[in-house]
């Protein structure tokens, strides 16, 4: 069993609304030292040894991301 | 300024329906080497430089997560 993670986040050039408003609250809490976020979603996956990153890819291309809109990373955890 | 990362995971203990309908449908799909999914939230904050680690713990756990029910880590990226 291998644990990957894939990091899927909206395209730098896609406005991000929900990480707008968590960096608007965040400001009005008084800290002031953040100047932006953005919000995407992390996935942990628990995959058999013989899923090689190309399996990977496609998973992540093709059913985690939206890849209109979103982009996406896979790194293998070590363990 | 500094770009640190945020995963926010529910905790070990608590159901994840989201992650657990993710592996489902790959498992329909035909990726037969996915034995489980894990669904939480990926934040980039992009924070002035004397934001430091305390803080940032802060941020996390009073306002990035759910503490009930979730778990988060913090990580700065190199750049």
């Amino acid at each position: 069993m291998a644990r990957v993670v894939v990091d899927v986040m909206p395209k730098p050039e896609i406005l991000d609304p929900q990480g707008q408003a968590v960096a608007g609250a965040l400001g009005r809490l008084g800290f002031s030292g953040v100047a932006a976020v953005r919000q995407g979603k992390h996935f942990e996956l628990e995959v058999d040894d013989d899923v090689d990153d190309e399996v990977l890819a496609e998973i992540a291309e093709g059913f985690l991301a939206n890849p209109v809109i979103e982009q996406w990373t896979v790194r293998r955890l070590d363990s």
